[in-house]
Formats: C-alpha cells, structure tokens, sequence
C-alpha cells in the first residue's frame, strides 16, 4: 500500500498488559493508533511509520533480526532473548504504577528457605527460564528451572513446585498469595530499542530520535504540572527560595503594577507541600494545570 | 509498619456513593488513594496519613470519640449521630450535581397530606430516625418513626407507611416515584470534620490545614477556568468593565506591540455568556484551558 | 413549565451515533444537558432553551416546519428530505474520526461491475432512498431502489440485493464486508440549522449565534493546542520562521533578562513535527497543554 | 460451497429482537446454528438447509421472489408488505411473553383524542406506514401518516406528531410514556411462510414439513410438562375425573401391586390447581418433569 | 385494579441477596413475577395474589399488623423484630448452599478473645442489634452494641469496634478477612410467615396451603433426581437392597420379557455412589432426569 | 486440614478454556466444584478428592510425577511433554464443537508453500515446540522452529514467520486470518490420565473408575435424548423398524388397551428424521426430554 520509495520505519508496540497504556502515551506524544478488528497492521496517522503489534516476549528478537527498526518492550525480556540490540532509552511507565518492576525469587510463606541458596536441588517456575538459569548458576546453585504458562504464584501454594521467579511492581500479588519474597534478580523497566543497521541509516535515526523525542516529553509530563500565580515585587526573593532549582520560572512584570506574574514546571508529587509555603510568602492566584508535554 | 515515633492523622473517607468522587477530589489535590483487594487501610502516597474506608452514618462517631483524626461525611449524619465535633469546612461536591442536598418529607402524590401536622398519629419511615423524630417533636406533632433498610420511596406506594424523610438532590427521583414533597426538614452536604483534641495538637493541626487548603483548592478549581486573550490597548478598559470584579486579571505587555495578555480566572457558568461579549469589545485569539487547582 | 414570556429556543439534538459526542461537544461549549430516563426533554442549564433528542433522519422535518427552531443533523438527511432550512454552519466531528463521511454505491468484490452505468436494471438497497434514486435518474441509469432497514452491506454478500449505498467514514466496514465501492454519491458532515422564520426573530438569531460561536470554538480547541516555551532574544526571529503563519503568537519579555516567552496556539497534528524544530533552534522549557475552546 | 446437485432449503431467520429466541427454539427443534463474525450465512448442521438472517421487516419480499424458500416473520410485517406467501403456520413466541402482539393507534394521555376519527387532519408517526394509511383510509379518515426511524412514544409527548401507531404486547411500555391506546389496528405473531413454487416442490414440501412438525413441537413444549404419579388401583376413576381431557393417561401396572403408574402431559398453567387435586384424591409420588419436545 | 369482590392474598417477597432464587423458586413452582422498572406491585400471573417485593429485614413486621397475609424471611429477623405471626414452614434455600446460615460472634484472629465472656465491657458492631443485646443480656455479659451499617467484618480489621454478630453459611468470608469467630448466637434459614388473622380465614387458609405445597415441592425437587433402569426379574431383590428404602421404586414389566423397568426418585447426592453398585449388580440402561417437583 | 489415616485422590482440572465446560461437566456428573477466590485448592462435596487448577500443558508432567494422582488434559500436551502416564479414558467435549481438535500446518493464504516440504529452511512459529520439532525432522525437513507466545496466527500475516502450527476444532480461525491449512500433525482431544502408581493402588483404582463411569455416563448425555411414544400394538414391528439397533427399547403395556408404551434413548442428532418416520408408522404422544446421565 506504500510507495516502495518512500522510507518506512518498522515500530512494534508490545501487546498485552502495556498495550493500552503505550497506545494513550503514543497519542500523547502526537501519534493516534487505531486497530481495525483483524487488521494485524494498525493504522497510524503517520505515513513514515508501519506498526505491528508483538508480545513483548518476543519483540527484542525482531528488532534484533530487523524485523522491526524500533520496538518498546521490558528490559527483562531483551536480556531473556540476549538480543544484540541499540537501546534507545528507558521509559518508566506502567499499566499500575509508572515504577520500575523486579524479578523476584520468592517461597511459600511458611517454608524454610531464606536464601537462594536454600533452594539448592529445589524445583523454581518460572515463565523467565533464561535469566533464571543464569542467576542460579551464577550463584553457583544447583536448581531445576521449569517454565509456567501463567498463574506462578499458586503453583508454590499447590506444592507444584518449591519456588518462583516473577515479577512484581508492588510485591502486593506475590503477598496476597501468601508468599514471602527471598531475593531481587533484575529490576525491569520498557525500554524503547532499536535495530542497529536502523540506527546506521540517517533518516532512520533521525526518525528514531523524534519519536524519542516526543514519547519521552510526553511520559515526562505525566509526572508534571504548571503552576502560575501572582507574587508581590518586593517577595519575589522569598519565593524563589521555595521554588526548587531545577526548573526556573518564567518570569513577567504585570501591566501597571509592582507585581509578578511566576509560571513554572514542578513535579506534581511536590505540589501538596510548595503551595502552601508559596502562599504562607505571599503570593496569590496560585493556579495548577495540566501538561500534555514538557521537552 | 509506620514507626510509632512518626506522627500520623488518621483520615476517614466515606463509603459508597460519593467514594469515588471523594478519590478523585484527593487525587487531584495530591493525594493518591489506592484500594487493594480485602485490605482495610487504602494505600496512600503519604507516611504522614493513615486512611480508612467508613460509611458516612458512622463516621462521625469515630471522629469524635478519637478513633479517627478527621473524616469526610454529610452534616446530615453528624446531626443524626448527635456527635461533638470540630468542622473544618464545607465541601459541596456529590455524586450528581456539586448542590447541597436536602431531607425532605414526602407522601403520596395523590394523597391527602398537604402539610407535616396532617401526618398526625401516622407512620413515617426513614433512614435518619434521631433528626426525623426530634423534627417532628420539636412542632409538637405525634408520629411513629420507622427505621428503613433502603427503597424507602417504595414504602409509600406500596402502602407500607404514609410519609417517608428521604435525601434528594434534585426532587427528581423522589417525583419519578409519583410522590409529592410537603416540607424540607434539613439541608446537608459534606463536611470536613475533625476530633477537638487533633485541633489541638500542632503537628495535626498543620496536617489537617495543609488537607483542607489543597481539597478546597481542587474542589474550586472545578466550577473555574483559565482565560486568555489578546486585548488591543486602547480596549482594555472597555474589557475591564466585562470581567467580573471578584478575580483580578493578570495582564502584560506583548513584546513589541501596544496588544496586552490577559488572564483571568473565571466561573465556568458564566463564560458561555463573557466570551461572546469580549469577543464583541475587540478581545483577540481567546482561549479557554482547565485548572487543576485554584489556591 | 417555563412562563410563556420568556423567550425560548428549541433546539434538536440527533438522537443515536453522535448522540454521546454531541451531548459532550455542548458540555465543551458551556451547556449540561442531563438526560433523564423517560424525560423527553433533557434537562439543560439554561432557561433560554428547550431541548429535544430527535432522529438525525427526521430532524430537518421539524426545524423546516417550525416544531424546533434549531438543529444538528447530518446534510445528508437535510438532502433526503428535501428540507427548506437555514444552514448556520458545517461542524466536522464524528464519533470516530472527525472526518466527513461520504454515501457510496459499493459491489460484491468478486462482481463485474466496476461503474454505475453497470447496475442498469439492478437492484440497490440503501437506507437513503430519496438521494439514491435522483443520483440515478439524473445519471440516466434506470435501477430499481428498495429501502433497507440495517445490515446493509450483508445484503450484497447474501444475494439479496446487486449493490448498496452506505455511509462511510474509511470505508473499513464496507472492505472487511468484501465490497468494493465504485462510486460516491454525496459527501456528508453534521450541520446546524436553523429554521428560516427563527432566523429573522432578533432574539433567536442573537441566542443562535451565540450557540455558534461556542460550539464552534469548542469543536475548534479539540484539534488545537497551547504551546509555550522560552527563546533567547537573539534566536526569536529563527523561531519565528517556524511558526505556522497563521495565527500570531503571545510574546512577553521574561523578567530581568534576554529571554522572552512566547506561546501559541497550533494544530495538534503538526506539533510532533514542529516541536523537535523549536528545540533545535534554541527554544527550551517547551510545554504542550490542552485548550477547551479557542475563539 | 454445496454440491449443486444436492437440493437445499434457503431458510431465512429474523435478525434483531426475535433472533435469540428463534435459534434457541431451532436449537430445541434439532438445528444448532452457529453464527461465526462476519459469516453471513451462519452454520447449521444440516446439509440440506441454508440459513440467512434478515430483518423481519424483509423477509416477506425475499420469500415472495423466491430469494428464500423459507422464512419467519411477523404477520404484520407480511401485510406492510403485501407479499404473496404460503402460510405454513402460526408460531406464538416472542421475546417477552409468548402472547400475540398488536399494532396500536395510542394518544398523549391528556390529549381530547378518544377515537380515530378525532384524529382527522392530524399527523401520525409510524414504522408501519402501509397498514397505517390502509387503516385510515378504509375508515374514511384523512390524516398525514409519517414514517418513524423510531423511538416513536416519544414523539407524542415531545409534540412532533398527534398519534402514533406502534407493536405492544402487554401495553406496559405505551403507558410508560403516559400514553393512552385508543383503537387496535392489528393483532400479530411469528409466522413460517414459504415460497409458493417451494411448496409445489415435493423435497421441498417435505423438508418444509418436518421443520415445521419440529418447531412446533419444541413450541408447545416450552407451555407443557410431564407429570407422573402413582395411583392405587381404587382410586383411578377419581384420579381420571381430574385430568384434563384432551390428553389421554399413559397407565400401566405397577409390579406385584394394585397400585398403576400414570403419567401425562399437561399444561404448565394449570399445574398449580392440579397438583393438589390429584394429592388430595390419593396420588402419590407425584413428579413433574420438562419435555423438549410434544408432537 | 382488583375488583373489591375477589378474594387476594397480599404475598411479601424478600427483596436482595434473595430475590432471584426466591423468584425462580415461584416460577419452578408455578407462579410467574415479571418485574417491570418503577411497578411496586410485580405482575404475577394468578389474580389471587397480589405480591409485594420487601426487605427481608421489615418482612414480619408487615406480616404481623396484616399490611401483608403471607411472606418469606429469615428467622433471624422475624426474632429480631419479635413478631407475633404463624410460621407455615421452613425452607433451606439461599443464594449459595441451601444450607442454613448463622449468626456468630466473631473476633480478629489475632485477639486475645476466647469466649464471648472475654468481651464484657467491650463494643460489639453488627446489622442485629435486638438479638445481640438479648444474647448478651442473657448470658449476664455487659457489652456495648452498635448498629452497623454494612461492612461489618472490616469493622474489626480496622479496630472499629473488638467484636461483630455478622450471618454467615460456610464461614468462608468471616475467615477470608482474618476473623475468627467465637460462638454461635442462632441458626437461620428461610421462613414461609403468615398473618395470624388470614390463617383463621378458610379462603387465605387454603391458598396459603396450596402455595406451601407446590414451593415445598418444587424446594425438594432441586436435591432430587429420577433415576430408571432395567433389571433382570431374578436381580431385582438384589438391587432393591441398594435402593434407599424411603422412596418406593415404581417397577413396571416389560413387554415381551423377564426384565422389570424400575424407576425411582433418590437424593441427588447419592448417585454417584448409586449408580457404580446398581450397575455391579445388573441394572442396565441407567438413565438419570431432572425433576422440577417431587410432591 | 485432611486425616492423614483417609485416603485421598489427587486430582487435577484444567484451567483456562476448558475450565468452565470441565467443572460444568463434573457437577452433571455428580462432583460440585466451588472455587473462592486465592483459595487454590477448589472446595469438592468429596472428602475423598483433593482438586488441584493446573494448566493443560503442565497437567501431564504432575500426573507422571505423583504429584497428582489423576488428571484431564489435552494428548497433545502429553505428547509434547512426552509424560509417561496411563490413559484411563477419551473425553471428546471442547468448549465450542464436542468435536476432536487438530493441530495443523498452516501459511499465508497467498505464500506459495503447498506442502510441508516448501517450508524447508523457513521459520515455524509455534506453542507446540516440541511436537512441531519431532514431525519435521521424522519428514526429514529442516525447519526453525520458534515458541509462539500466542496471536500465533497473526504473526504470519505480518511476515514474523512462515508458517505455524496451531489447534483448531473448525478451521475457522486460521481461515479467517486469511491462512491456508496445508498439513495435519495430529488430532487430539481430552483424555482422563492416572499416575501408573495410583493404578496399581486398589482403592484409587476404584476411585478413578467410579469418576470415570460417572463423568462420561454425563458426558455421554449430553449428545442423546430420551424419546417416550405410545403405539398400537399392531404397529409395534413397524415401528421397531425404525429404531436404531444400538440401544433397545423399554416396552411397557398400557392399563386396559392394546397400546404399548416404549420408551428409548437415541442420539440428538437422529432426533429430527426419527420423530416424522415415528409419527408417519403411528406413534402417538411423542414425547422428547432431557437425560443427566446415560450408564
């Protein structure tokens, strides 16, 4: 359907858990995704992109082939797979929380392992076989690896098997089963990758470094807001005081007046705390908004 | 898991209808609020709050013998309960409208009843049993009061009793019943409610203050909008006239022109009508944008 | 229900596919419109009007003949019914895609015909039967045209009919059906009108436009955002090359220093692409918030 | 897809309301029919049939031209449409209440409209726009009859028409609306008809035949069920007093006793009063049992 | 609606977690309630009836002062209620287990509490407040007593109160948030309740039995099942020994032959057992039916 | 929780698709399955069982272990697990045909692949590594064969893989991916496997046989009916004709007539040819219901 002549980025999107909360951070970035029932090649608003929807557990291995030019998926699987790939940068987000998840090692409550090294001739689940072999044997410790289609954590309930490697954002599931966590094996986080012959080729990379660009002025957003509010000329100093260091404020004398007009960009998990100092100093009219994003 | 030498309120949100709008309101004050499945005590982004879950009817029996520092629940309900509580502001938001609600006596449309004595020696039924029965005491009018598990307005229709006292936003459900509304016996909304020995305590104190600055501030910030706009100079006056005096605008000069900015912070309920008049008076490029909060 | 001196503007609002968008683009616009179960007259919060919830099909019936003095429906149905209006304006949304839609004649996908002169003697099916039988005449080509009451484009692929017409937006739903459209007939956007005699009554004319003049800037904001950002004096007439031309950006000069702020109002559609060229000239604390109207 | 050589039966389904009920039914009668997204003549799992859904509003014109052999549609929908079928039966079930339905002419509750001819003049809104005018004008009565998309109550209390003629079956939802039904036009009900020259086909004829003999007695068994008891010899001819005529007891003897097993299809309906006839006569161990089908 | 001449029986239905099952019980039984939106009165298709839907909790209230002549309820509340009305039987039916249900004292697991003697001067949370107290009071253990609102198990959790009287059927929920529960306080279960006046009237009195036979018949039937079977003549006193003696098997010969049918209705929860020994022994074609009632 | 001095069987069901149908399957059978939520072990009325929710592609490998006694899962997950295990019984029911299922080669409907052997050299996606390996290497073809994480279908279409091999009951699926099926590897379907230990142990072999006999005497059930007629004794060799020689017929005389009753258990799927033949040779009072077992 496109003009073999006209460049084309290759981007797979991971499908699944992450799959609403890419394609919401995607159109916030300035790209609108639309999937048609049965149409394996949704549409984009772009005519330099081809999207594909992949698992996540299989992603790095296309990028990797060039399959794919570009891909989203968790660090924890590109390391899985030990693709050969160019990371373009890490993307905290998540379907629960925006936090980093682990990989952890965890038992039946009231079992007696406390360590890994307890385990020792032990039976682990896990769907991440890979990774899990290597950290036992890295350690040293002599386990049986066996993959599990899902449901992990009940298996160690059910004695099928003695311990899991899962993941975990909170540690809130694994404890609701009843288990106890033993040891980290990897934090993970979505990463944005690429292929590296893709990265080699100009209009590719330059591609590559918009839609980076964009996505992670976006993501940033989400975790920002805009205040505004009217300060007195002679608090300005006291104000600036409060205001944190990182981001300076835009400034503007008002018409007529020895007032200021302040607007800056903060965290918004500091907002709580900063306006009510802000206005226990002086300033007035204190507003907050939203941002769609902040480059 | 909170070390016992850190200070903590103890914050109770009412369940049910207005839980989810009560959520919302925290969230975008600054708080998030997440509820796990079969765990008492929600998830709070702050060491410094403990939140529980209470129904409304009973919150302000906790607050007031000290179970909980401060609660949100209706005046209606404090009333009922008789309890001996300090009241930090009122919050007018709901489920429905952002109106105060009323408890309102209610009978049959086609019945004879026209005033509350016609219900003399007859049957009322209602939820709110303490307020209903001192209401009727106090104009020396003798009635049986009933406590009602819920569908009360079906009690009339169905004959189980002759008046009901119900609570109503909008009169339209008690009117969808065929039902006829003879007199308003008290008007409710939220409260913020608070123990008189947590006033007394600094650290409390501060901690409910910082609470209520940042929920009134989201609650305002709801009825409120950003406006922006071009204003040629020699017009401005005449725009002046059109704002409303409450909020004054923010106004600066643009960079190499006689046009000025102006900003202003105004009723949603009333922009409908101001843009058609400043658009009419010369102002230029007007936007309209969302507030988060207004301090 | 509303005294007969006051004025009052009937107004119809479609009933069914853009029922939900539209009911949202008026609350946009400064009106809440609450729909009770079995009130045919939603609740609206203004006194001045009166709104009733129509058939998009039968619209353009009553505001031609007066039962409402202003409408939204589709130009389509307006050509269906042969209506004498008043046409206020074309808005472009849609449920889906903000797009005009068009009314196609489409064939099986395996059928010989590939023009319209193919179906002389042919039966049509179509929901649109008064268009599609003057489209046909005035090509000169004799069909026969039978009204459908669904399902329309099931018909080809069942034999019951040799080619349809149908509303598209993307012309999806007619490929997945296996169709193949060889024709448009019309295209097609929501339009307000108004009727004729309300047109010439000062009172309804005034309260139209101002309806107008909000929808429209409501519409308007939904494909529009706000940018801001700082430039360094010296890079200001750089950054200015980028802007889109046609509308003028804010500019204020920044308090003690060379910077100036300058912010804007651009499509949404092109900012994935200008912001990237913005930052490269220098530009720096871009952000990208959401407007709700631009007048 | 099937042999050519081998005869088939195009049988057409209602689409919409009926369309659960009916494959339910067909289902109860022997044919499992399996509709697959986007196939358009779903599965049954019979060789000789094939199966299409069509609205019941077309299905007259499709089996009058010989498009289908077979179909199910409503008598009223057959003389809107003035098709010339075979009848084969009558099949009483609906969506509700497997009760007849009918067309009726209804006016705003507190309209002076007490019978058709007081409608002379007026405007009439309808989706049975044929039978409608046919009504009329047979009475001698002039009025302007419109074609409704629909969603027709509400018309008549919004004002845009006088009266309406639409399908109840119990007259709750008219009444609903505060309507007040001044005249039946027609009563109504699922009919089977066939194609003429389908029914002078012998195969045909045949095939016809068995569906009909199956679906009818999966019909009269959703309104029938089995009883069995035992009977002491002694009391038989009382037993007998009670049961109801038109069916005829199984009787047999119980081994080794005096005693007889007597067991009978009866309706459903009178079960309640029968039960404790036959308890009270001396039958014991009375059981009811559901039947799928009763030829 | 009724015509004042015709005898009718006002029947209560407990609205709630009971509805359905209590629904679909009447319509296994013969009685059909259609409940429209917004009718107090649920259609029934016998117009000796007239039902009423009421909480379960005010039921024997209204069953005691004659507003209704027959209802169903808990036990639990007819004692809570401490009304004066003729129990007609006891059906063990629930929403879960048909089994019947308790109320129990329950305490957190964690707590040092025993026995209900541990709580004296201790604050008891629960929905039955006149049943608590009265346990209490008996048992010389002064506590207090507060009505709950709902929710009660959390109540404990969040150190609301030090103990709960909450209904339970399998525990499984009291457990599930940590409680452990202490005593038993009643048992209850589902109670057929009329008013004392309307058994002494010979019409009511007959109705009411006619009702009580078909629901208790048709309550049996749910645990019942037929079972039938043929058997060599010369092994039929082996398998008589295996059948339960209660019900007598209905055994007929057959024709032709030295075998016997046998058919006989068993609780459902011994075929499994059942069958496997009737088959050792010789029973062939062993079909097992569904019964709708066993009278 | 479980006498350790009681015997147990260790039985395991499985989850996911088949979970529903299995649990639905075994309440017919007798065995009610309650399952609460983290409660990993289902509640069972069977003191002698202990269930266990396992993955069908894990079951095998638990019963071949010991870790479970008895278990249903698919023979294609005990082939790909090549799990030494004893095959007590074939259970064809699925959750959509009762039909086998097969797990087929399939490649783009376009690609020119014809047979297995084009595929040489190509990459086969799949969640049946295993299997898929041991087929092409026992042809002699060399392939790369990749574990699929599911959407297998789709990765075809969007060129991540050549072929695959996945399960299907109706080819539906596959077809409707637009892939053309071009080799069968194997047929499979729901099989009963014991643990060989569990076999060799008398009462868990009794155990196992009493579920067996029970399950597919439900399972048997569900694909026949019971047929109950009256005839007159000189039409009793016509009609015996008719009736298929698998099962023969229960012939009861009737009381007082020369009719015969009979009575037989025949497939569903004859059902709809038999009753006409029935009722043409003079059947009467033909009656159809339902069996809950069939031994």
């Amino acid at each position: 359907m496109s003009d073999t002549n006209e460049p084309i980025l290759k981007f797979g999107i991971p499908k699944g858990s992450l799959q609403d909360a890419t394609i919401a951070l995607l159109e916030k970035a300035g790209w609108k995704i639309r999937q048609y029932h049965r149409n394996y090649f949704p549409d984009v608003n772009d005519k330099e992109l081809k999207i594909s929807m992949c698992r996540a557990q299989e992603m790095s291995r296309y990028v990797s082939d060039g399959t794919l030019d570009l891909g989203l998926t968790g660090k924890d699987w590109i390391q899985e797979n030990e693709s050969d790939v160019h990371v373009v940068s890490d993307l905290i987000y998540s379907k629960v929380s925006n936090r980093t998840a682990s990989w952890v090692l965890a038992v039946a409550g009231d079992s007696p392992y406390q360590r890994p090294e307890d385990l020792a001739g032990k039976k682990i689940s896990t769907e991440l076989v890979g990774c899990t072999k290597r950290y036992f044997e890295n350690a040293g410790i002599p386990v049986e690896v066996e993959y599990s289609w899902g449901a992990t954590e009940a298996k160690v309930v059910e004695g099928l098997c003695d311990g899991i490697v899962e993941v975990t954002e909170t540690g809130t599931t694994i404890k609701a089963h009843g288990l106890r966590i033993i040891a980290e094996l990897m934090q993970t986080n979505t990463r944005m990758i690429a292929n590296k012959e893709a990265m080699a080729d100009p209009w590719k990379k330059k591609k590559i470094d918009q839609i980076n660009m964009l996505l992670t002025g976006a993501l940033d957003a989400e975790s920002l807001v805009g205040l505004k509010m009217n300060v007195p000329g002679d608090k300005m100093d006291d104000i600036m005081d409060e205001l944190p260091s990182a981001n300076s404020p835009t400034i503007a004398h008002l018409h007529n007046s020895d007032w200021l007009s302040v607007e800056i960009v903060v965290a918004q998990s500091i907002v709580r705390d900063l306006i009510p100092k802000l206005h226990a100093k002086g300033a007035q009219a204190i507003i907050e908004f939203t941002l769609n994003k902040v480059i």
